[in-house]
């Protein structure tokens, strides 16, 4: 933030408000305080049969690598709004949702990542314009070194997990930024 | 929004970017979108014994009335983290978290309650500068008529009937703003 949104000043300074106790961009001008929280990313895990739906990317971060239809909570949806407009935008498809199945929170990119279940309700899917295929994928197809996020990834995990238990818990969880000595896919991230 | 906050310009306007589907602050002079996002609120249920711990907020809005220990979300927390916080801060007490019980949309004011089940570890709780009193409350001495949030209330009265029940499954809902005509109570709007 190089200005305040507020007054047009120049100067906002990155202190902590009187009486807060986290620094904020605060306009030294007006006084105005800008707060900056997390977004919620929200999405759905589409079955068709023993089969899940995901989406290659076609837009930066992670051109080309495979993801489970979700994108940012707007302003005036509810979670399943979010959930369902989402995998319409990207999937082109029809979904009926489920339980909230993982709920993962990303301190480092301030994100919180919340995925549904879902029943896909046809198979009339097609990429919309932020996707270049939309594909049906078996748990033995599935192209774990090329999944686009370990949100995603994890969701996955627990859900063919989940689906040889016969059961489908919540699994509330957090993910944290790897250390630069760990090995790992760094497609996945 | 009256300023663009990256390049000072007082020519932010309402409408759809290229290639969006939504309006947005887009500035006409550097063309930066300023995207705006539901904050999420997070808070504890804590229990001690067959008691729940209550705060009256000392703050706008709904000065005077009754609240469990919630708030937003800040960047770089995890949900569990942001929780125990806003315990900290507004009721001075320690819990050990437990499940996430109740995911709450609000689209009319662009939030998403999260709130936990939560094992409050000691008494020694007392009211931070937000709050006037913090209680603790049997079932039949919950002020209904005075709690702060329909979020609230809707999680409370959820806890009493789970506890009869003998199960404190996951509750996703969402809550609209009233009609004017509806009657109700004008505190827990």
């Amino acid at each position: 933030m190089k200005f305040c949104s507020h007054c047009g000043s120049a100067a906002p300074a990155w202190r902590i408000p009187d009486g807060d106790t986290l620094p904020r961009y605060v306009c030294a001008n007006c006084g105005t305080i800008h707060y900056q929280n997390p977004k919620t990313v929200v999405g759905c895990l589409p079955e068709w049969n023993d089969r899940v739906l995901l989406c290659r990317r076609a837009i930066e971060p992670r051109h080309g690598l495979w993801t489970l239809p979700a994108g940012f909570l707007e302003n005036g949806e509810t979670l399943e709004a979010g959930a369902l407009r989402e995998t319409a935008e990207e999937a082109g498809a029809r979904v009926e949702l489920g339980a909230l199945y993982t709920v993962i929170s990303l301190p480092d990119i301030n994100q919180v990542y919340m995925m549904f279940r879902a029943r896909l309700l046809d198979r009339d899917f097609e990429p919309g314009p932020e996707s270049l295929e939309v594909e049906l994928f078996a748990e033995e197809d599935i192209p774990w070194g090329d999944i686009a996020f370990r949100t995603i990834a994890r969701t996955l995990r627990h859900y063919f997990l989940d689906r040889k238990l016969g059961a489908f818990p919540l699994h509330v969880s957090a993910l944290f930024k790897r250390s630069p000595r760990e090995p790992g896919l760094q497609a996945a991230a």
